[in-house]
């Protein structure tokens, strides 16, 4: 089922900037392997924040639950999940 | 470009009932319609509520308004809009 | 999986009584039926308030927005769906 | 009586970690105890953030206030009560 | 044990006037018969508002909403309860 | 006047432990010596916070004022201050 | 002592004309009587807001309750009241 | 000196039409009429709302109130009125 | 013209005390000049906050940014700022 | 198209002096420099705050949000962008 994720990234200013571009380094990768693997579709930034929105397609709570906190990120995320559902004029959901 | 916007219906509980069934009807038709046309990439439904979260491929802000105000639902609609760029670790901008 | 949703009663105070005291009690016959089945194992009233909380376990989005919008209060319920996990601490989980 | 408790946890980032592990292992240790003891019924993770939706069924608010307080993250915890009271349609209430 | 209540009473326009007096007065009646009772001890206005802060001193969240549903206003209620517990530095839990 | 407080604490965590302890001790006293007094008649803990809920009694804004920035926890309080009057079915105030 | 008071209006759009005019002449006569007598010394409009920011000078709660729920729109007014007391730095208490 | 006005519409949904058409016509040409003044420099409509974002150019709070309240729909407006002042690195005020 | 400003005052905690003092009492000797200068007519304190709310009597936006911005708290002031105008019911301005 | 920002600016307060002076210049070349391109046709600042209300005239969210993450304040800033297009009562898009 698809959950969307708005995600805000909020890094404390006087962490050490080398284990700051550290995370980062592995935010993306871990990001890129994520979505490769097909559990997260999409993925926009925010304009002007460092936020981004995510539609992530996942079995459970449960998984969500664990991809998001194996984000290298995620001790310094706010995380708000809505879940999802298909919506009655859908294009792809009416064979339109 | 892309937006995001989320949709929020509100009709009046004192609206005519044929009358609200048709404006529901018109809003499926134009829905689809604007799909089709490519401006409109994503629709979905929010759990629990007679929202949605969609996504908007559009040239400009006044484009994006003059799709949004010929939704026949639109006097009924809070919109709240958010423009989106490329996230740096999207994986369909990083060739990934 | 599970989730937790606050609904928020309010019916409109012109609505005809009649009417009100119906879908109050296709409400509750419609309850007392979902949670047979088992897809809403707890329901409680917020001290105070024309509100409840609840949890529904069910097997996707799609199917807890179809759950929701069949209740006969729906159109006059706000309802708020929070995702939930299994919490690590959890002694039915740790098998404590 | 029952309380719906939602804890969110803002450990600072600054904390020695060793000291918050020790912290997050007792924490664990004492919630198991509590549920044992049959005061916290359920305890659930809010998926993608650092917070719980519990529910206890307690005495009174002195032994509620007691019981989070002797939570070893508390200093940390937000905690957010709201009581609860039986539901007219519950099924367990009406022998349904 | 105690809980903090306040009520915000909202009673629409149109409501006949006759109907709307009949209630307050109700409303009135029913206040003072529940502070004789013991259960209300304490009920205080707020200033400029057509609201008020009550303490309540009930076995139960049942009892609580038991009492506040049987408010005649309570249809036009907005109620907020806060459950209470003893503080350390109460002077009649000190003995002081 | 009866005024009605909200206090929240919210002591800095880095704070010297033994500074903490101090201000504390102190605050239970000066609390215990102004109930005695009289300008403080009720004082509760809300369930699972850092912070109370107060009612005063006094003369003035102004002395009000200078009752709670004698607090030692001043500094680390947030005060919600909210006037009160004699509730029209207050019993009390209606000789019942 | 001194309050500030801040009064949103909101008559409701379909009350009959001819009475809103009369209640509105009526409100402004008894502001003019009431500014007259002392209680309220200060009051300015908003910029593009039906509200008003107030400045009541009285000897407790109870007489600016009576005093705002005298106003002829107090039904529909929303009034928010904030105490206030002499400022450390105000030149007409430092005799500066 | 200029102000930042943000503009709610929200029209009741059950004003006549003609009504409705009539005073919609009279806000255009009295924004066109105020424009040409020079007062109402900057008008913008917000994508998605019915809202507007102005930038206007007045002498004093007096001035600008007397032509907000002169717009034919202000009794269905929601004024949000910001003071400005000149930006240190504006390019105009710094004649970069 | 007249602008009601509300100012929320939050010095770090782990400030240098004498820092701390120096500041504090420039800002009295700043807020005491600007006084008599006229164009601050009123200043008091909120009950029980570090805030206050003061009048200011200007001739524009600019002036009032230099001076809010030249008080030497003004690092640690969160400030809000409202226009003013004359209220048609005001006693001065009805020469009643 | 234009898009209008909101820009708040949070520099900690234990930021090397030095360094916050070099960054608070570099972003006002930096602004002198975008206004000069044309991209950045208005900026104001908000009377009594460290904030700004910005107009920016870009081809697409991406080339927006490279400008404002080019900012040297930008990881102290929170900005807020909204959309705009042009207004029906517009003056200039009216040819008036």
């Amino acid at each position: 089922m698809l959950f969307h994720v708005r995600m805000d990234v909020a890094i404390p200013h006087d962490l050490d900037p080398d284990h700051r571009a550290a995370i980062v380094a592995e935010e993306k990768a871990r990001a890129l392997e994520l979505q490769r693997s097909g559990v997260w579709p999409h993925l926009w930034r925010i304009v002007g924040e460092y936020s981004n929105i995510s539609i992530f397609d996942v079995e459970s709570g449960d998984e969500l639950h664990a991809l998001l906190s194996s984000l290298p990120l995620f001790p310094y995320l706010t995380c708000n999940v809505t879940p999802l559902a298909t919506h009655p004029s859908d294009l792809k959901a009416t064979d339109g």
